[in-house]
């Protein structure tokens, strides 16, 4: 299934988002209507207006066949700050393992009237596979898959960007590190290039620099040290130690110096540019401690637009299923 | 302890229902009012009332000896939908480890205010036992026990024939595979028998037939295309893969051929008969994929069923409790 | 860290309760007063009031570093019933694996708006260390550290023997058991000794006795029949086996004849004595069955005070953030 395919089947009849498998395809306006959304909800607790009951009798399950704590928290929080009951199920440990299909499990779940089912694979293609199979008012959210897509990602740090450089038309944007292996870097990609960002670049080893046919549009660096002059915003990627050595890259100390965003990187970046990372960072890898922790660092409130941009995209969905109904 | 034990120890001094143990003992008119009340709760998503309160301030808590997420999930979605609190308890990682009593877990929760305790074992007698030791106001709910009694399940196949086929007293009922081993029969035989079934069968291999002592009343074979002639509901039981072999079955695609319902096999059951399956289903082993996904599957209706059996079981013994407390 | 620094940094710059690390340096005043509001949370079942949302939007996440279900479902309950929305982590599997710092994990859920952090870890230092860098409005509460201090344990001893024994300046309290190791002891001892205790022992086997430097003013015995005769308070606490050998104790039954809390020792002890235990427990091996289930047994008291407690606390903290957000 590619992903235009997704992004087609992820509406609608009346084109409204039903699910999001990827940010491939979606217009601006859908992308803009969604971060608009998600800025409502972006709140500190002292802000918080009494309990948001969007989502109030909706049920929201969490399938995630790959770990990932720090996401699984994210949209748990989200779902229940709109009043939504929540399921955990560990899916490592779970279904799998007695040889149910995972469409068995998603049937299950929606015979249980789950509403919205949030899944995260190793694999490509499930979201969308399972989409293609739920009831009407089933709504798949992509919570991360393989290394193509994690939508919700790509929203949060568009919208992050936008909270600081808000004109994309003049704005550079270099992301660095392990683009071939990164869902992080395609979401971003489709999201900032649909979203009119000025000039896209990537940076990465030769071995981790992904196929020709892919990252249309964006400029082409080997080099961080020249990937990074001139740009306003920099995200950097999480490496894997095992995708070092394929790298030609022996360890993390070899890695920093080679690719990792320093304080003297950073000041060839254009005044006040941005420093990004989706987290969870090697410190002193990918990103110095001291860049990671410095004032152009605004890693932490992109963690904070990530509960926002979930709860945005939960009530959309909700909405539209209910919109649905009401038509018939 | 024998389950007759059980029956009698489930009903509190005033004969109503207390801990749900065993079906096995319960009146025609008991499993009724537990059916009647069911079929209240079940609602597609969109006719859902306004959150049902009936356990708002009670506690649940799952214990789960023994590893299910299908089950465990459907009682935690039940008892949210009852505005409940609750907490799960991973018991194979748990208090057993630390060398602390099942007792002294139960006690432990007890004291914490839970009110209600589900749980889940491999080992029989453990539910029977936990609930003589419990206070007046806490309620024991059996999840599965060993080979011997799943009563939450025995109910939801009882619903799902009922919404079916009515008229219990002429229907011709065939439970099929591994009976032996399975609590699923057991309690299935339980309801059914009270509810006054026609005619019950069992078909297995020899080896996964149960004791003659067992299962009074119904109908044996050993040959699935005569059990299956004439039968209104069709029940396929899960097979594991290290019960085949001693069956004397070397692999699941002879396990298929010798008793796995398929479309040939189910043309000679009645017109309109129905086929069930308590999950999670191996495809193409115990049933045919085009039987589990063919017009006269009814098994995920049994899954939203259990969900409503779940809740008329909650609601149930809590009313009971205080309606004790204010004899007071 | 020293503790003396941890209970300075517990509190906020008008001395009000910030974070709850150390009992160590904590006022009888302030120990009073969260005891008189844990005692006001002390309710059975049938007496519970409308739902209580004191934490009503906030949101509480459990980090157990350790596993320790009865702690993590006692803080959990009582998170649930004042109302607050809460996720758990469970941390053996999940950041640390991943090569994200504790202190990464704190900033990301703080920036996902985490209101209050629960955390437990067999190293000493992680509360204090993470309280010194989170954002005023954050809580951390200390579930359990190393060796060193369990605050709400101390706590809920201390609110069960007031229940029972409310004049402490006469009372006579034993601690028995493996005291070195022992973060209940010293939890217990810090608060028993601001609360004006008449007399404070401990006892142990030789090797599992504290340094000389540790314990100020409480009495020392080698011998638990020596030790017990005239106590109104017996708290037995939990012995490892891995710390037998340590102890020159080969097994369990030599410990238990050595230095278990028996009937016959029981007798040594002033009439209407009462027997703690922190859980999960060795029936039989730091305290005899018959015991722990006999008349002066309090065990599952201090159960239901840990959640009383634990809601006390939660409370507590959340209004001081309150109060301090209302003072800008």
């Amino acid at each position: 299934m590619t992903t235009d395919v997704s992004a087609k089947m992820q509406r609608d009849s009346e084109g409204r988002l039903r699910h999001l498998i990827t940010l491939e395809g979606m217009s601006r306006d859908e992308l803009t209507a969604l971060l608009d959304l998600a800025q409502f909800y972006v709140r500190s607790p002292g802000d918080l207006p009494a309990r948001d009951q969007t989502l109030s009798g909706h049920t929201v399950a969490n399938l995630f066949f790959e770990p990932s704590t720090r996401t699984r928290v994210s949209f748990e929080l989200a779902a229940q700050r709109l009043g939504a009951d929540v399921v955990n199920l560990d899916m490592q440990t779970s279904s799998r393992v007695k040889g149910e299909t995972v469409l068995d499990t998603i049937y299950t779940l929606q015979a249980m009237h789950a509403d919205i089912l949030i899944m995260r694979d190793a694999e490509p293609g499930l979201p969308a596979h399972v989409a293609n199979f739920v009831a009407p008012n089933v709504c798949i959210l992509n919570a991360g898959e393989a290394h193509l897509s994690h939508p919700t990602q790509g929203l949060l740090d568009a919208l992050t960007i936008r909270q600081h450089k808000p004109d994309f038309s003049k704005l550079k944007v270099l992301i660095a590190g392990d683009i071939s292996h990164s869902r992080v870097a395609r979401s971003a990609w489709h999201a900032l290039t649909t979203l009119g960002v000025g000039e896209l670049r990537i940076a990465a080893p030769d071995d981790l620099m992904p196929k020709a046919s892919e990252f249309a549009g964006a400029k082409r660096f080997d080099d961080i040290d020249k990937a990074i002059a001139g740009t306003d915003v920099i995200m950097a990627l999480r490496i894997q130690r095992e995708r070092m050595s394929s790298a030609q890259i022996p360890d993390e100390a070899t890695y920093h110096r080679a690719f990792g965003i320093t304080v003297d990187r950073l000041k060839k970046a254009n005044q006040g540019a941005i420093v990004m990372h989706p987290g969870p960072m090697n410190r002193d890898v990918e990103i110095a401690s001291s860049v990671a922790d410095g004032p152009q660092s605004v890693i932490q409130q992109q963690v904070t637009n990530g509960v926002a941009v979930r709860m945005a995209v939960l009530a959309t969905v909700v909405r539209n299923v209910q919109s649905r109904r009401k038509l018939k």
